[in-house]
């Protein structure tokens, strides 16, 4: 299948990256490095191996790109609105968006601007960063979760799970809504609170009163999937999450580094959507409905 | 009836100066001024007209300090645990112990350091501050309501009134427990919230999701208040307090200026008590006791 990247940072650059160097032809576009890569190829310092991609088709529009099978959308959210002018160009009668993005919503809206696309959303457990023009650092992790929203063309959808995994990506295919929900879990406590509170993960965990909010939050989301429907997550995924994170070194998730570095936050779709789905569903979430006006008020 | 003011800073040091002015005998308890005010006085800069106080009997410990009909007490709770040796000297059989304190539960723990003592709530409204040696500035307002929480002498109770008013402090007498939920509907969310998002009330009232979250917590204290029975503050007072918020210059609330002076927040009698008491009477305080674990963890 054909591919094309669309957002070609930490995240999408890397899993580009992996396809293309093990032979499918993938497409680039690229925006502030679009120059050094033409001329330089591609970098991925992996704790896996390094290497280096050389002569691989770029762009910076995409009204230079062929139509493709596959778009790997890895913009941040906060840029979605721009995928209603950017993506047509690369989408035919077949084509599956896949959506490595954060948060819920996310396919309810890009559906809406092309109701016939078939999406996927995909969920990217993974550390990797891109420090400098051209080059993915990736740290550690890196498999990713696909759940299929709307895909009806299942052998196009195998296929898509196939070259994920042909490519060393660990692929699962997972439960939408689910997928979405439990990523959710660790998402929705993690990202703002380190943001208000301005510290890591271990330092959230440290203080007992803060882990026993945590904990809460993680049980409000849990509430809020059962409330839509999604039973299969049980109040135990909480404690999983919290010793998960003990477990981990000290973090900061991507919101935490988005604020640092003065970038717009991705709260829409990480708090204000889950709190207005839920809500319709008749459940209120009043600790992250706090965190979320917490990080409305830091983001002035 | 004659008076000490153990705690003699901007809220303390202004009432017993105000008896003292109107010719009561008022005992001042100092510290860090004790020399400067023995030697200069006591000068009280204030909205109503300056006033200074010359040869007033001042002391550096309790022990030389005579017994008395009332003793003020204006210090920060975090100074509670000294009052076990502080007050001893200046207790006699019918002294009413007049706490000026912030928070609920002040009084149940100082009844249990002194079973038989005579105690009486002072809740201040009051814009003062003691910006240096024996000098205490007095902005605005300055009234306060009392709220007998164990005083049986109804005559004494009723002299200690009279001596506020006759030193033209506007006083009134309140229902103790009311009177406590009643101050704790704006000391709760306005404390801690100013202090989590660095900031002053103005600016919290102006994000809409802030707004709401502050009315919010409002609530939970007015419902924490009726589960503990007090059934006589109505949902509108939240209303009524943000409105009264918005109407108030842009300001610093008491934990706020603590935290700004790297002093000890009172997190203890402003959160962690009043939400152990809502729970004892079955109703939880979520947004609350995720701003109590917020401001638990900034204290470190």
């Amino acid at each position: 299948m054909k591919y094309a990247v669309v957002g070609c940072g930490a995240v999408g650059g890397y899993f580009g990256a992996k396809l293309s160097k093990a032979g499918n032809e993938v497409h680039f576009l690229l925006r502030s490095d679009y120059e050094f890569v033409k001329e330089h190829g591609l970098q991925v310092n992996s704790c896996n191996g390094d290497f280096h991609l050389n002569d691989i088709p770029v762009y910076n529009t995409t009204s230079l790109m062929p139509t493709v099978d596959v778009v790997i959308v890895g913009l941040k959210t906060i840029n979605n609105h721009k995928l209603s002018t950017l993506l047509p160009p690369l989408i035919g009668k077949k084509t599956i968006v896949l959506l490595i993005q954060n948060g819920l919503g996310v396919e309810e809206d890009v559906q809406q601007m092309f109701p016939t696309v078939q999406l996927v959303a995909g969920l990217a457990f993974i550390c990797s960063a891109k420090t400098k023009p051209g080059v993915v650092d990736h740290q550690c992790y890196g498999s990713i979760n696909l759940g299929n929203y709307s895909c009806t063309d299942k052998e196009r959808y195998e296929q898509l799970l196939n070259d994920f995994r042909n490519a060393e990506i660990p692929t699962n295919d997972v439960e939408y809504h689910e997928a979405r929900w439990r990523k959710a879990v660790w998402n929705m406590p993690f990202n703002g609170m380190t943001v208000a509170m301005n510290t890591q993960t271990n330092h959230l965990l440290a203080v007992p009163q803060m882990r026993q909010v945590i904990r809460n939050q993680m049980l409000e989301v849990i509430h809020a999937a059962w409330a839509c429907g999604i039973k299969t997550i049980g109040e135990d995924y909480a404690d999983q999450m919290i010793q998960f994170t003990l477990d981990m070194v000290p973090y900061s998730p991507s919101m935490k580094l988005d604020f640092d570095f003065h970038r717009k936050m991705e709260i829409e779709y990480l708090y204000t959507r889950p709190i207005k789905i839920a809500r319709e569903h008749g459940f209120t979430m009043p600790r992250l409905e706090m965190l979320e006006a917490q990080l409305r008020l830091l983001e002035q």
